[in-house]
């Protein structure tokens, strides 16, 4: 008998910045509720999913930026989405701003946790791949912040063992890193959730900007079936605060095939029941990692951070 | 003033086992003048590119199996094509099942060298991903035995600057692993050459096979687009003594995008105009490996060779 999971990727539209936590957990809710509707065991939301993208504007008094990171969670504010996910047993993955006291210090991550069907955190992540700059640019005309707004994940790339699978994730601009994917799949994942904001009118070069997405679908295509792993990815899209979010939330099989994707930039849910034994067709085969794989011949990739050029 | 440089995946229709290495390389120095012919200034021919594939094969016999081999190169038979590159001042890679005598013992490798506009050997890789088995398979109806016939490639990924850039080399299943095209990124290659031979009818599992041309497509985009490198893939295709090949050579831009393909599984050459900067629009933002990779979180890549569950 297989082992199938049902899966949603619950895609968000626009958040501007004056909406409340409040109004953004009760569309969460909604989405949970739909995604529950078809099925859905295991639901991923996007990337810091709970404010507007704000890594796109350059803020300097703390009390503003800690304003846009979470301190608890579930906090009051996003208990009402533990609640009803654990009333209707559903597993979900959510990207939100942390801010964590470590040894008496604070730190600000990009942070995404696994929860299970009974409503406990099994699992956290936060982003190692921070993309952008940690310091304004005056001759970009977009900023984008990250390197400045958090500092990079200290929890490594983990999998969690969970309702009935291997689960890893990753957060956005780890994507498009085949690292990202090749440790997790080193450590038996079978199933990567990834939540994002892709801008996709961002470095203001048309040549690349038009591109969004296919690199989009392309890292995540081949992330899957370089690794023989199920990916959820989730977006948050539309139009935001003046900048253009990419939709294309999609669920892709071990094979590299799109099995389920959105279509628009709004609330969307997209649903998929995923074969967790397929990821073996390609594991005993071409990417049987114990019979075909050389680390020897690897090890630039860990003993350099840039280009060397020899 | 851009760099640029116009190369060529010269495809190759099948080759059967009682073809003489004459008839093969007067096939090759075919190609090369129709390459000439429409400005190219390298020819990227396929893996294995003087004999039938050979490894789908059980043979027991020293004197047989050497037979394939190529004990020098150029030989008596390859030369003219040499000779002809020369004239032509065009460079090219070639790869061929290589016979060599390293301290006094005979190694068999899977190889492909680098020859420039003036007709020296600049650069020479051994395969390094060798997939199937060192032995036969009595349950499957398809044999594929390199690990039988070839040893593991012992030179590295490497990058040789010769002809205005700086050019890396794999070979068929390489392809298919992302540590290869990053290794040699971060060596600082620019372009990287691949010769293959791929049955699209091997493991018999209709599912998998059925996706060969898709995957040959993904991994080869993604490699591309991942490390900011044109790549030129060059296929032996079509119906070869009882196997399909397929073909689907192609010329990959840096940003992912196929700018050419062939259309045959025959002999056929595709030409594209190749801009060298143009890596860098990626590798100075998104893929700025200085600023944005992370090697310490990548360990388990050289660390293990199969899974750890962890």
């Amino acid at each position: 008998m297989s082992r199938t999971i049902v899966a949603a990727a619950a895609q968000m539209g626009p958040i501007a910045r004056s909406d409340t936590r409040k109004a953004v957990v009760e569309r969460l809710i909604a989405l949970l509720g739909e995604a529950a509707s078809r099925g859905a065991e295991l639901v991923v939301f996007p990337e810091l999913t709970l404010t507007t993208f704000f890594p796109r504007w350059h803020m300097t008094d703390p009390n503003e930026i800690d304003a846009f990171y979470e301190a608890e969670m579930p906090g009051p504010e996003t208990l009402p989405l533990f609640e009803a996910a654990k009333r209707l047993k559903i597993g979900f993955y959510l990207g939100y701003a942390e801010l964590a006291v470590e040894n008496g210090v604070k730190h600000h991550y990009n942070t995404a946790i696994l929860v299970d069907r009974d409503g406990a955190v099994v699992g956290k992540y936060r982003k190692i791949h921070l993309p952008g700059w940690d310091k304004p640019q005056p001759d970009m005309a977009a900023q984008h912040l990250e390197k400045y707004y958090f500092e990079p994940g200290n929890l490594g790339f983990n999998v969690f063992e969970t309702m009935g699978t291997r689960i890893g994730m990753a957060i956005c601009n780890d994507r498009r890193w085949p690292e990202t994917y090749r440790v997790m799949a080193l450590k038996g994942s079978e199933m990567i959730l990834v939540g994002y904001n892709t801008p996709d009118d961002h470095t203001g070069n048309f040549d690349f900007d038009s591109l969004t997405q296919f690199h989009n679908q392309l890292s995540i295509q081949a992330g899957a079936y370089q690794n023989s792993n199920w990916v959820v990815a989730t977006a948050k899209a539309g139009h935001e605060e003046g900048s253009n979010l990419i939709g294309q939330s999609m669920i892709v099989a071990p094979s590299g095939q799109i099995v389920a994707m959105a279509t628009s930039t709004a609330d969307e849910v997209i649903v998929a029941k995923c074969d967790l034994d397929m990821a073996a067709l390609y594991r005993k085969t071409i990417f049987d990692f114990a019979r075909h794989r050389e680390p020897d011949q690897y090890r630039l990739i860990v003993e350099t951070k840039g280009p060397v050029l020899d």
